[in-house]
């Protein structure tokens, strides 16, 4: 696996986790719908029901903007896993054309959003490192 | 969900991911194969072709034992959605009893381990705090 085809199974991976760093030095774990526009990593806060409005994730960016960013394939047979990973600097925009784009880019991607376009902030991740794992090193599934 | 449900999940859930806390006050990601036993989660460092033999997850650990670890599912029906946290201290274990007790659990959930047993340090992962959501509350699956 070579970086294009890294970063083409990260953009195409249907959901990610996304590591933040929480209170008390303890890191934090979410899973995220995300798309990959010009470069960098973007999800929005969206409508599916959350645990709370004050989402732990964007205050802990608040506080430390660096996050890494992991997807991967499962695959009983282990000569079918690998992972990429992106760890980055998040910047949250509330409003304004690129939280625009974020919006489009994840509707490009997944129809749901569609029908109930997501309406909180954006976030858009700089990704300052790529790094990346396959089982298989010749294969590209 | 409640948390017998959601202990259930993890506990069946083929993989996880791992944060760590890395250098610098940046969070660290990888997938990992595990199993519930005991009340912890164990993992052992295992024979699938590593970037490195220093894994970074073991110094960081070393460094600040505090994890978090994800088990979520993914489905285009997004009342199908879900994901279980938990929230712990990792302990890494050389040798002796208990990181027999983690191979043999390992082993018992991955055939895959039956040909090629993990041969590296067990870490155990006590949880402090699970966490869980469901976009369908009350559906079990």
């Amino acid at each position: 696996m070579d970086k294009f085809e890294a970063e083409r199974r990260f953009a195409e991976s249907r959901v990610a986790r996304l590591a933040t760093l929480g209170l008390g030095e303890r890191p934090h774990l979410v899973p995220i719908t995300f798309a990959v526009a010009g470069g960098a990593i973007a999800w929005v806060v969206d409508e599916k029901p959350k645990r709370t409005k004050a989402l732990r994730r964007l205050a802990n960016i608040r506080a430390n903007p660096n996050v890494s960013v992991l997807a991967d394939r499962y695959d009983e047979d282990w000569q079918r896993l690998w992972w990429v990973r992106a760890d980055g600097t998040a910047a949250i925009l509330e409003g304004g054309p690129d939280r625009g784009r974020a919006v489009a880019a994840l509707t490009a991607k997944y129809p749901q959003y569609t029908e109930q376009p997501p309406t909180g902030p954006a976030v858009l991740i700089s990704v300052d490192r790529w790094s990346w794992w396959s089982a298989a090193p010749g294969a590209l599934r």
